[in-house]
């Protein structure tokens, strides 16, 4: 896992820690690659869920969604897990096969026990349509279901009335009270339950707040101040299994624990002095802190290696990104999926390009964001990008 | 000082350690690449050393060198490094300019140290000419100067009597005995001195005692059983200095020790978990021990790439030997200089021939040879092989 161990994760959700993982200190940062959801009130007695992203839409009968509601309602709450018998129920209702992985069996399923649990618990939901779009790459281990998750969470909530609607007149967008964000990360943490059966809550507590959250023995704490680094990702669009991955690392600890149990520690290290500097940042925005930032990246990457979770994928892309002087990591859980590139201030204009055409040549996808970037946001609809309004008007 | 830590060295000879390296468990493992000593009777009155794989040659009248002995031979004694006079009488009279550092000044003040050393210590030396050849790469970290130290010992100390002439009639080779083969190696380590100011004294003992050796906190012991395995050694031909290496290591452990600090404990397990490896091997010589030793080859050079002590060329001979599913490590001090690369006893010619010129495309020199060789050895002259006898006839 070494996603959820490295400094700068560039996430805003990882998976599951297996025990023997837990007692180190890891950071996990939030992508600006933004997943948007738009709830428009609908004709009378339906409730839709569109994903176009997945090429993917459902649409059920409220008065049908208020009867499942009444006989499995009885335990729905924010402090508790979905049971089997729940998602039992659920997967009979939607006629999904029981342990169906596909990403839209999984989102209908959240959406399900979300929607019902919510409004068993503040109030029936109106008719609705519901469409989500994302920037982020959907299975590449950076966090797209807990993005969903927590923004389904936050308008769900938010429609039934056990939250506000922030935005005054006029404002372009608006986020929510320290309090109503917890509610939010809450049932954003149960959805990542339905669709991962046992998640970290890493992934929904960096897609709730933003910035980047400290991770230590299952304690998530957000950092106080945190920086926007403005960062290359990369997808090799290599597939991984992160229970492969997990379970290939706790092997090599237990076979070699006087080896790899060092390495633990200094990756441990590596995330607390990343801390430290990002911290330090916003007060002293000093340039001087980047290259620091870079031989933590490079001494991760070495050590995530070392882990096993490396890829040669990975290997190509640092290698890539080193002939331009820029220095990369893996992110999520490795074994193929993505790598995060660190762009300093002073890094020009002409470099990036380059180092993107040459990562696009190895059969990688690559976009230009940043991290450090803020939790869900309500948005005015007028404040979104043209390019945003587009896509979530094509459906 | 990655060569010393390292596991597997394939080294017959590192260089300094700085203290903040000691404490850690390390290995050296001697290669089969062998300098070759022959010391013939001359015209009297004439002492000549010539090396001609340097292009170098001296020759010296005897009663001018007991003139020097006489000046400076007070001190003379195993026991005792040479002094700062001693060498500088010595430079005087070979013409050598303090501070110079060519190979043949280091080469010639040694020989002269050794020879005036031992001879005033043993009694004389009689009119000789010396000539060494050597299978190994000079300056590229492997220990050539260590070779030629412990070569260079051996012969003085058997043409003084102070040791013996183990060679039976008709025995091919013969080594000494273990009080004989301890001197050898204390003179040798004068001779370091002589050339490396400070060496750490791994680099002779491995020169005369061969297979492999294991050094933690100043102390050397061999090993006890010792496998030979095959290699390949790959020399990147991109300089390097040991000396700004060792510094640049101190300043990263001084800068992040939480980070640094277990890299180093890591690579101290490894070194003792591949001296259980290596001396189970004789004993047990399952393939499955392989594996294992790749494993660690791999671990230990993303460890030493953390250090600080790696170079993009040898990323590259790892990655080239990795295409043809062979592991490598980075051997010497880094920064560019060798990479060694197991053959485990399955690997196939073709592939072994594949690697190679894979790596000569990359324009670096390769040679198959075997870590865990002897140390230093008296050959018959007719027990040397056509090669080397054809490389000693010509001068």
């Amino acid at each position: 896992m070494g996603k959820v161990r490295g400094a700068l994760l560039g996430k805003r959700c990882p998976g599951p820690l297996t025990p023997v993982l837990r007692p180190q200190v890891a950071l996990a940062v939030a992508l600006d690659l933004r997943t948007f959801l738009r709830l428009r009130p609908s004709a009378e007695g339906r409730v839709s869920v569109s994903l176009p992203g997945v090429g993917f839409g459902r649409s059920w009968d409220t008065p049908d969604l208020q009867a499942l509601r009444g006989r499995i309602a009885a335990d729905f709450d924010e402090s508790k897990s979905p049971s089997v018998e729940q998602l039992d129920a659920l997967r009979e209702f939607a006629g999904i096969a029981a342990g169906a992985s596909a990403p839209e069996s999984l989102a209908t399923l959240a959406f399900l026990y979300m929607c019902l649990a919510i409004s068993a618990k503040y109030g029936d939901v109106p008719s609705m349509d519901i469409l989500v779009c994302s920037e982020l790459p959907m299975g590449a281990g950076l966090g797209s279901s807990a993005a969903y998750a927590v923004c389904m969470a936050a308008a769900l909530l938010m429609v039934c009335g056990a939250i506000s609607c922030p935005l005054q007149e006029g404002e372009p967008t608006a986020r929510w009270t320290e309090e109503e964000l917890t509610l939010i990360n809450s049932w954003a943490f149960r959805g990542e339950q339905v669709i991962h059966g046992n998640p970290s809550g890493v992934d929904n507590a960096v897609g709730t707040w933003g910035g980047a959250l400290r991770y230590q023995a299952g304690k998530i704490t957000p950092l106080k101040r945190v920086p926007t680094l403005r960062i290359l990702l990369t997808n090799t669009k290599v597939p991984r299994s992160t229970k492969v991955l997990v379970a290939g690392v706790k092997e090599k600890i237990l076979k070699f624990p006087a080896i790899m149990n060092p390495v633990l520690d200094s990756i441990g290290a590596i995330s607390q002095e990343c801390q430290n500097v990002l911290e330090a940042m916003p007060e002293n925005p000093s340039p001087e802190h980047y290259p620091v930032l870079e031989e933590f990246f490079d001494i991760n990457q070495h050590h995530l290696n070392v882990l096993g979770v490396g890829h040669p994928s990975l290997d190509r892309l640092c290698q890539v990104t080193a002939s331009h002087s820029l220095h990369s990591k893996l992110t999520g859980a490795g074994g193929g999926g993505c790598g995060i590139t660190l762009l300093p201030p002073d890094t020009s204009p002409l470099a990036v390009e380059a180092a993107k055409q040459d990562l696009c040549a190895c059969g990688f996808e690559c976009w230009e964001t940043k991290i450090g970037a803020p939790g869900v946001t309500l948005h005015s609809a007028s404040s979104l990008s043209a390019q945003v309004q587009h896509a979530l008007s094509r459906c």
